[in-house]
């Protein structure tokens, strides 16, 4: 049994921030879960692009406020505690925070925790999977 | 993308309830997301013994108070906000709710939504995926 506390990833290599977001990595690639899952905050009043070309992700909202649209189908859904979104297409999206959000994430194939956002908005495959799409 | 509010999953299929636990199964095996998302919610004062000899879990606790005993090692380990346990060696566990708990589930393989705990604490294995253990 793993047992971590987000607290305790504060300050490590597991906390990973980039523009306006900040990602904690309570699960990675190399606890060999089939998936990693992560706590996304997401600043108030930030914007985000995002296209997961090579993982499925779900998103959960456990507290804030804000929007998510499809840009495939040009919908809008709104965010709020208790939403979850799922890009099972792949799906490129812009997700604004209107209040700080809080997100739990769950990523298949895991993330390895070396990824970065790529200029197009996707993290590279693992080498150790193919690519989906 | 799939979108879904657990406000709306009461009293419909996806609301699983068992012996002083709910579980809303936000993404299932249908979804073809590689895993399956639930959040559960754990009565104060109920412990639950399960194992899970089929499926890798990770559990997350978004709100309340409780405790873990991991049946292999003897320990047992507080549950609070931020904390996370992963039973990545299919652990035999025993859950505590001192508070009404809140928890974020991911389940590889996916539940399909039409497994009940068999007498040892275990979903069966899914008939399309071969037992893990």
């Amino acid at each position: 049994m793993i047992v971590r506390d987000l607290n305790d990833l504060k300050g490590t290599e597991r906390a990973v921030s980039d523009a306006k977001w900040t990602s904690y990595r309570l699960l990675l690639a190399d606890d060999k879960m089939g998936f990693s899952f992560h706590i996304t905050v997401l600043e108030a009043g930030s914007e985000h692009t995002f296209h997961y070309k090579n993982h499925f992700e779900s998103v959960y909202c456990m507290k804030g406020k804000g929007s998510i649209t499809d840009h495939g189908t040009g919908e809008t859904h709104e965010i709020k505690p208790g939403v979850m979104y799922a890009l099972n297409l792949h799906d490129k999206h812009t997700l604004r925070a209107e209040e700080e959000l809080h997100m739990a994430c769950c990523f298949n194939p895991p993330v390895t925790g070396n990824e970065v956002h790529q200029a197009d908005g996707s993290y590279a495959a693992p080498d150790d999977a193919p690519a989906i799409s």
